[in-house]
């Protein structure tokens, strides 16, 4: 049957082929006879995965050794708290680029446990990633998220210069282009977007940047606790870290990142290029500052807006309303949405222009 | 092809059904044209995949509406850090019965907050659920494991007569017989044994209990959250979600925990009593602490051992070894585990018995 074009934010469109092997593993995993949900997470099968998608979440992202590659259940949301509780002591101060909905919320938790300095503010629009930038005297560490998922922003480049590492909410556009490790600490990603399914999050650290944690903390909120155990500290989401394997394992066969780059530049090039020039739709985001993975839009009417789901949802273009705190439109496009599909809703908006 | 007989103590043996019904729903959900891995989490499909999973939960489970039904990321270790933070203050004191390795990680734990009491101590050789239980004066909760899955015991009724809400580790057993709700207030376990794959855990805790956590906590770290969000206060495990709600419509299928808890009897009887006339093999836990989830045993010398697990695995019995901080061996038959599958262990035991 033919499957839905899919715009949802996260969780996302998976790539097929990876659909495919992932149903043969759940009723039979390489041949054991016990399928990837029922394997122990101590055996000799789950261990060859948990090897494998390491392997190749390093060579997908050119991580060498001095980066931890470690796998975490619990969302990316858990990190904006288990952040600050590893490295932000009393006293201390984190930089945070604040650029809309997520760090909104990483002010929050930070603030429980130190400082916070806003190293930039693009808010109240919230349609840019600023270049001007001004860091605290000494902070602990330079926070930002590479992908804005609600208002459709994304960093060209890192934040330039940092007084102290980077630390990168990557979840919405991990490994959708060349991975930028240069002055990282720490990167945390849930994978629901571009690497599998919901319930693990990617976590990228600086092995120099872990022992510089807070002494004494429980072992469940400790990311080195995970580094010392190889992610099996506790029963981890065993399937998610089976299929950040299968994607990464497609990731490769595409090409690798620098080929899914321009594609996804390619891909968000054709609805931007459709938006420049349209009467009634008209883009958030600001050139230099607009996300490949999340392009988000606004009709010149509420009612030219709920036309547009409407004939979308008869057409089977799903998930294109936008974040329910701003409204609006918003087609994520990840990875594994397909060109053709980006074509269709612009067709599909050229339409209702008349 | 043959499926193996997968004895792992989890994850673990799922329903043959629910894995052909969830190798379908991977490409295609409730014929969204979308799969179940790529749903959005706050989209209409996956909310009739919540409800459903949380009606199911209630129905094999007989849980009304005082309680909360909640499904966490993140496994149940998690929560031997997060119950005392939920409900532990300074001074307050947990009264803990210890029967075996997990709730020596909860002592640990639940010092960092508060006090600790001992109930009752069934170590070293953890052999038993004790009967006689010395609670404190004013214990804020009383906690034990329902099934340690080390040491092969289990609780046949919950701690009697508490002077405070029980809360409940029922990870290994949780759904393999009728439900105990009368003096519990919070109940979690991880998926990964009775009810779906890993990397999501089932939260059953009574409404006046949340109502009395600690205030001001991180939200992510706040079971309240979760039932004020609907269990969405971010990206939770949709497919273990989803697993869920199957494996409870299989249970419902097969007649309920009342028919469970008596299968389950009847395949643990026919290793016990096995296992009570052999001349070479001898159970761990004594008549009435019995586990019927995790039959733990050894042999008369560390070649029998061997041997058995050498010819096990030869012959498509996984998964028999103990818990690498016991050794010995242990048989884990959960729900989903087929009882000809049992019967399959005891022949090969008897055959090396000679």
């Amino acid at each position: 049957m033919t499957r839905t074009l899919n715009f949802s934010s996260g969780p996302a469109t998976l790539p097929e082929p990876v659909l495919r092997r992932a149903q043969a593993a759940l009723w039979d995993l390489d041949g054991t006879g016990i399928g990837i949900l029922e394997h122990s997470h101590r055996g000799a099968a789950f261990r060859r995965v948990l090897e494998r998608t390491t392997a190749l979440v390093r060579e997908v992202g050119g991580i060498g050794d001095e980066f931890a590659v470690l796998f975490l259940t619990a969302g990316a949301t858990h990190h904006f708290t288990l952040v600050p509780h590893n490295f932000l002591g009393e006293g201390d101060t984190a930089d945070i680029c604040h650029t809309g909905v997520w760090t909104g919320k990483v002010i929050e938790e930070a603030r429980r446990f130190g400082k916070t300095h806003l190293a930039c503010n693009a808010g109240p629009a919230f349609d840019t990633t600023p270049a001007a930038l001004t860091y605290s005297a000494a902070p602990r560490y330079v926070y930002y998220v590479s992908n804005e998922t609600v208002y459709g922003t994304q960093w060209a480049a890192p934040p330039a210069s940092p007084p102290a590492p980077l630390v990168c909410d990557a979840s919405s556009d991990i490994f959708s282009r060349p991975l930028p490790l240069a002055d990282h600490g720490l990167i945390f990603a849930g994978a629901q977007k571009n690497l599998g399914p919901s319930g693990v999050t990617l976590v990228i650290a600086r092995k120099d940047f872990l022992a510089t944690r807070r002494p004494g903390l429980p072992a469940l909120w400790d990311y080195d606790s995970y580094e010392r155990e190889g992610s099996l500290i506790n029963t981890p989401n065993t399937f998610g870290i089976y299929m950040i394997g299968e994607v990464c394992a497609w990731i490769r066969d595409q090409g690798g990142l620098a080929v899914l780059g321009e594609r996804n530049a390619r891909k968000a090039r054709v609805l931007y290029d459709f938006l420049d020039v349209s009467r009634r739709w008209r883009g958030h985001a600001r050139p230099g500052s607009r996300s490949h993975m999340n392009v988000t839009f606004r009709g010149d009417s509420p009612e030219l807006e709920a036309a547009l789901l409407a004939r979308a949802e008869q057409a089977g273009l799903s998930g294109l309303a936008g974040h329910r705190s701003v409204g609006g439109l918003r087609a994520s496009i990840y990875n594994a949405f397909p060109e053709h599909g980006v074509q269709r809703l612009v067709d599909l908006l050229g339409e209702l222009e008349g």
